[in-house]
């Protein structure tokens, strides 16, 4: 099973970005524990700040991976472009975001991404990964 | 470990109404199965239509379990009541929901429920239940 | 031929309740000779000033009897519960009001109920309920 | 007794225009049975493409006929001169529509006519005209 | 001088039509009035309730006669077409109500007209045509 | 002279709710030295988190007491029912809010109940109460 | 016969201010041809930049002159407390503006004034202050 | 103790205006009898039909009185000055309404000046400035 | 092949209405020179101000034709009579317009009329027509 | 003559994606043929998921080609920078759509590139590539 | 050179005034600072809480001086009339607050005195001030 | 001390693009003047058209500078993507813009990046780097 994980724009700075809201450990070092826990799983990591380029990977590995997990950052709110792209692809997309987006500004309450999406995971941190690593595992496995 | 499962309105009749939408098994037996794979937790179920009845669960669990699975219905999309009664108590509400909101009438992509939760996980059917249960788990073994 | 007729909330006031947009006869009276002049059709009647009562109502007869004559009152411009309602039963339900709603205030010109209902009657006083009856008679006498 | 029967625009076409929505029969066969089974009221129809052709009609019969059954098409989404046209005349005008327009685009669901007129009538695909007669009929005869 | 005179849609039934709005007298005899109090400017009047035929009067009219003044009803509050007409042509329209529409329902606060007209008049009763003649008249006077 | 008190949802969980919102005492003992200052009043109390029976309750109260002092909880932002309730009835209503409304989050700026009472009182704590009660007995003294 | 005239913010720079738009000559040499012109009539003007001092000179005439002509200015749009000032004495009162604010900027188009006064009068130039005259003129003649 | 009681815009003219809503007896003999009631307190007086003014009042009272009781009139609903002057001084002030805004016309239902207070009394005619007194009293007496 | 061109309300003024907007050419000469060019095509051609005639002409020519050119003029902002219309016939319509609406007000930008046509195309001036032709050709030809 | 093909966004899967929509061949073949079709215009096509590289693009062949056809994808609904790409340059841009993009999501209603082309082309599949080639060609053969 | 600072309504409070969002220096012992640092410009000051004062100055300033430096207060985000003012004048003026407004109320986003202003300073305490009279200095430097 | 300026989308044109609204000179003479005038600051500069190389640019030296001046171009309308950039970086930004975005379309009056930035100057053509400069030259000095 293969599962690509996509972060989008300034998450390539978590750890260091407003602590309070994202916590203050990188990524990375979630990632390593989280791919220990899913041996079994290949889990494939890509990380942009260029809306185009994120939709280049979910071009890329959309007809051939089992699932894409994405925390599209405030492209989320945005992009009708990330939409369309999910839509053309065949594998079933989780949208994740480490922070309840309901409780911060109204600006981020709207997901042009949750409509293409499988499910929305938000709100448990990084634990939300784990979560969409369980969603996409569950899904395969029955079907 | 002791969680409540909550479903609020309409949602006695799961396997019954709109199975396109909801499927067509019922929440017995899924929930007998989450039971067995969660065995070290206690799992206590409640179903009521009653808007106020809902409330008064949230009450009185809320002060002494270690998490509430709340799927109100329709009732996420008008209820600011529900919202104060989880702002009211002590332990975390994750929301969920069976389908993926997004995806249906625009009357049900707000939800006044979201911003008072700790999380909330969208659109992966009944396997949102359990998702759910993995996400208070981690929650509470971690703090 | 079995017909339910849920009246919801404060209708249990009516002779009472402002008479000049209500008129002053009670909604019994009117019944009896309703039921007089369709003695061939069972005509239950029902009323509760509780969302969730009237929900029970609904799933209870939905499934057995041949339509619903359903007056929401207030519950109409809310209620996206009654709405699911009516959309997971499997017999017609036909929307009522006694007042011309769209002569009073905006927000009562907004109904939740009346696109998940077969069809609406407004505007004709006690007569909009016998005037339900007939559409249902007709419908299940041509089906 | 006297009632006009007025089919506003794109109503000509019944029976061959979207047949999934409006039926496959013309309204000139139903209205002779509808003739029949009310023998002894008089039924004059009238339908026009033009918005101010079927104002003049309603300024003629507005005096002298005991009641006015209007459909008046996607005009009733935007004409107030039909709206004044009603409220300038003496007579009961009742709103029909046969598809529920609640169901349908969301420019559909905004009624101009409604707050002019008694009452409304929606949904019962030709059963609209019947009841209307019904109500009218009843009306004349109380009052 | 020639002034044109132009009455929309239902503006046939004034002294009929609601007249605690448009008072009881008919426009005719108030026209009378008018062309002694004028006599030397040639007042034309037209009237109809098809929004089309009032456009082709604007446009007859439109190059050769030294004003128009127009109370288009209810057309007032849709007509962009009526609004295009008036661009179109080559003299000043004068915008009058009888009564004041600021008064009214907010659907008749919007007028598409005003923008392509000279001047608007609004709330005079039947003065208000009398205000437009002299409108044009100084203007005429002056250029 | 009696009046009634209704406290709506949540409002059991005083002293124990956001305290800094609602300060931290019950509402029992301040309901104790209310009933002392007032002495020659009767103060009925009622809570409920059921909408339905707050309206009950309204119904049983509101045409023979003095009048219903009635803090509706979040019920007051949604609720169309209560003010239906309101209006249905024969004796005055004050609506209190402990809290400033105005201060909060924009889904708690609009009351469906305030324009169907007699007053509002917002802001004053527990004192919003006794407000009340002074606005009672005067609008009763003087009539 | 006694007329107020007010002119509200920014009109002491007519014949200044934006000449494009409002013209090239100052309102006093226009007051003067129109008190020749209505010598019958005692013409008062009064011009201030502060909207409580405009509102205090609505108050000092309204109950004892025949009417007042009210430019407003730029208060014309924003300004509630002036609406109150007028519905609160006992003249008519008709607001005049000079140039077709209905072409200008959309927040131009809103008076708040308008619903308060007996009538308005836009986009005739300075001539808009005669007709207001003229209409004072007939309202008291035939009162 | 010292209270200001500050009246904005057109309330100079209590007693006689608009009666019906603002009854038909002068402010200044309300003042007296709450004198009276309230001998131990200072109560001083203000009314100006100046927004700039109200403000510099509360300027000046703001950082030694006990309180300001405040009806601003009309500028409630458009006054963002006024909420930053009670923003800015050091006392509570509790804003009143003689008449139930929200009964009213809609531009009424917006206050500005709600979320800088310490909290509001609206409807109860001239008692609503005995509450207030009332108010601060208790407010004073527990601080 | 035969098409027909439909122009809407106010397009018999072309080549006189606006000329900075719609050139100063007519329509008729253009359309010489149109037919020339598709000689193997029958190009009909029908203007009217009258929306209701536009629907009939739709209605008689929309079970036989190729297709229909329509250019609704300003109608194409209002017409929901229109928009329904076309889903009633059976042959495809191509909206045109000569300007490009996107760049002029608002209120233009706007089309009821599109999302029932096949296609559409803007701002091509004159040339619009022809373009639409070949679209129709090419569907003609191909299916 | 050479004229600039863009495709934006996603257009890369055409083909690919969605083929209910966007059909099942793809561009490079379509435009093969398209190329014969017209051998005497240079068609030069680039395609980009990158907002930016679309801009960049846009100024490059700006000042030298004869025009540019673009399908800009999702980036049409939420692109201003687009937008004013388009307007820096001198050449004229046709915008094309392949789907009716006014009978989907609302979202897609609205363009943020129309009003700074020269015209746009909706709804014609494949062959609105052709339509724009035959605009560009006319626009420069007759200028 | 001489330039006008102009602060609106509450700004006589600076160094009193929520200190956290103003600091706690008075803006005169800022101003003589400012002066020492330009003495080539003559700088004058005038603060006033009256909107229409505001207006007097700026029209008797706004004809002779160099620039005029414009902190309306609140008066930014209601005033129609100030923007009117400078656009009735003949000398630039440049808007400036010493807050970022757009971290505040969604209130104070809105200006409606920038676009009659050359430019707008925002965020930068008193130093606002100064970069304000570098503006002006170079515009008229360079002019 | 270290500067950096960005300059985004389509500002590469500078001098060539709109030169009505954006003067004709290139940004770099520009900048070599500015860099002449400020002889102690190191003034680096960056363009680009892509938004997402905008935030990488961001990210880089938005933690060892001493500040950055941004001109975002059109992206300063839409991206949350920049803001969530800039509330991520240690260092303030100013937010400029050469043109007067307040007179300008409306959908250049928002700005999705000015409330993450310290302040924001508007409308001073080049002239508003200079300032910026100024503006962190004053920060940096003083704290």
């Amino acid at each position: 099973m293969k599962i690509q994980i996509i972060n989008g724009v300034n998450l390539n700075l978590l750890g260091t970005r407003e602590p309070k809201i994202y916590g203050n450990s990188s990524f990375e070092s979630y990632l390593k524990n989280l791919k220990n826990e899913y041996s079994t799983i290949i889990l494939n990591y890509y990380q942009s700040n260029l809306e185009g380029e994120i939709i280049n990977k979910i071009h890329k590995v959309g007809f051939s991976y089992d699932g894409i997990i994405l925390n599209a950052g405030a492209y989320t709110h945005t992009s009708i472009a990330i939409h369309d792209a999910i839509k053309a692809i065949k594998i079933p997309v989780v949208e994740i975001h480490m922070s309840n987006i309901h409780k911060r500004e109204s600006f981020r309450h709207k997901s042009f991404i949750a409509s293409a999406c499988m499910g929305t995971i938000v709100g448990f941190g990084m634990d939300s990964y784990r979560l969409a690593v369980e969603a996409i595992k569950k899904l395969r496995t029955n079907s």
